[in-house]
């Protein structure tokens, strides 16, 4: 797996970020040494991916401490960052107790490690020959180490269950195409790129069996917020009848969200979607429980009612 | 609308084609004097669209004919040119037996007034405040002239009818994002381009009214092969109980093929998917006659059992 200090970490005066912009044609690092710089870091998804952006909040929280900035500021400005990843609010909860440099760390690897604790329970709900379907990516890059979804295909991969990964290239961004083709050409897992438009037709072809996604939020009743898109590969899956596995640590939980009308959903610059004309650019969407097969988290595999399978699964 | 002639057009020693590459960048023609020219300038995409592939047809054949080539021989290029599109054999033999240059003119004519008729039997399946989405580009580029769904959405926005059209970008060429938003932009209808992957999610959020796009081929069952992600929109639309309306000139029928499976999809190359990775990049799709509320033709409205209700709206 990618080396989770290379994605992000936390040095005596700064945090230094693996600029995501620029991968895979340059692989740059991003220094921050305040809470603002790392909030703009996420605000302009130098780092990104909800389980990272809540590890890069927490380094932002540890560098505001160790500068004598204003903590309730820094927590302000870092929280303000993006509106749909919890992770972010969940990470900065976490700090407001211990804003330590050791905290933020520990957050850090207690995320890869849930990451590797979720991939084996995705991998147990796979069978040999699996060709499975991902969306941006919700890879180590996207989680501070091995990947919720990506982390699934990995193991599984180890296993040998795996036979073959499509990937959304994932449009406006190319978060597929850039990040998660990039992860699983390092760990030498058979894949191609399509178009996002494609994995209709592919599902119709019998060329997949299950889609894997990642979550940014996942409401109690497991209605789950992920990169735009996701909810379309739901209701395609639905409708050829295949398995819709989301994987997120318990801190993607939201259980003080009753459903999927209440998540903040993101919208970013029109000039995202390669155009000069007018444009509508979510970043997410909701997929309602109803279309979800199980929900994995480091806990286990939750299946519906969810209200009942996810309650407890929260990391207190 | 567009000027038909800027599109495409026949001159004494030449077809001259408006390069819908470089759009709406750049207003350049590409000039083809031969028919192994117009060939090339229909696989690269110079021009495409299945009726403006026909009416490009029908110039090449011409043009072998004024320059005393081997007509057989300028045929077989031309019609090995694409694969999917059935307009480009159904212009070649219409043109087999008169390959002059008036001939060729009367098809083109005859295309563009085929889309008004189209245009008129689509808008009237439309109720005030539509909300369309359309994929790709069906529009007067496509066509030669005013486009088949692009027509349908002028036609209806003059009587009235349309509130807004979204656009999908449709990647990976960006047919959507380059072509129709400069169409409707042309025509002062409004729109918005989005991701192609966002087109589900805008269907849960009440915000779309109906599905219009063009066809390729219509097989004799009513499968409709169009531009990749087509089959998706279907599934979405499906889904969210809403109409999807096929609009195609009888010249995109083709009752010889009786389903969809027997339509050759055409696979172009991988790197047209913005990637350094493995990909796979099917152009076309089918979307299957059970999801398809209507198919419009410049005959009329037809519906479920396409293949009674297609079969006769063949032109001769």
């Amino acid at each position: 797996m990618l080396d989770p200090e290379r994605i992000l970490r936390l040095e005596d005066d700064r945090a230094v970020f693996l600029d995501q912009r620029k991968l895979p044609v340059e692989e740059v690092d991003v220094e921050c040494r305040t809470a603002a710089e790392v909030a703009e870091a996420i605000r302009t998804m130098v780092v990104r991916g909800a389980p990272a952006i809540g590890v890069a909040a927490a380094y932002g929280l540890a560098l505001a401490a160790m500068n004598g900035e204003d903590l309730a500021a820094a927590d302000a400005v870092l929280r303000a960052s993006r509106p749909t990843a919890v992770n972010l609010a969940w990470a900065l909860d976490e700090m407001a107790g211990d804003p330590s440099p050791e905290h933020a760390r520990a957050i850090h690897v207690a995320e890869v490690e849930r990451c590797r604790q979720m991939a084996s329970h995705t991998a147990d709900l796979l069978s040999p020959g699996t060709r499975a379907l991902t969306h941006c990516n919700a890879g180590g890059l996207a989680t501070g180490g091995y990947g919720s979804a990506v982390g699934a295909l990995l193991t599984a991969f180890e296993r040998g269950l795996l036979a073959h990964v499509w990937v959304d290239e994932t449009r406006p961004l190319l978060q597929g195409a850039r990040l998660t083709a990039w992860e699983l050409e390092t760990a030498a897992v058979p894949h191609a790129v399509i178009a996002d438009s494609a994995a209709g037709s592919l599902m119709a072809a019998g060329e997949v069996d299950c889609v894997i996604t990642g979550a940014d939020r996942i409401a109690a009743n497991g209605d789950a917020a992920n990169k735009i898109g996701t909810y379309s590969l739901a209701v395609l899956a639905h409708h050829h009848d295949l398995a819709m596995y989301v994987v997120a640590p318990s801190t993607t939980l939201d259980l003080g969200t009753p459903d999927g009308g209440s998540i903040p959903i993101e919208h970013r610059d029109p000039t995202e979607v390669t155009s000069r004309f007018a444009a509508r650019n979510p970043a997410f969407d909701v997929t309602p429980a109803g279309l979800i097969t199980a929900i994995v988290t480091e806990r286990g595999v939750h299946r519906a009612p969810y209200v009942d399978s996810l309650s407890g699964a929260v990391t207190a």
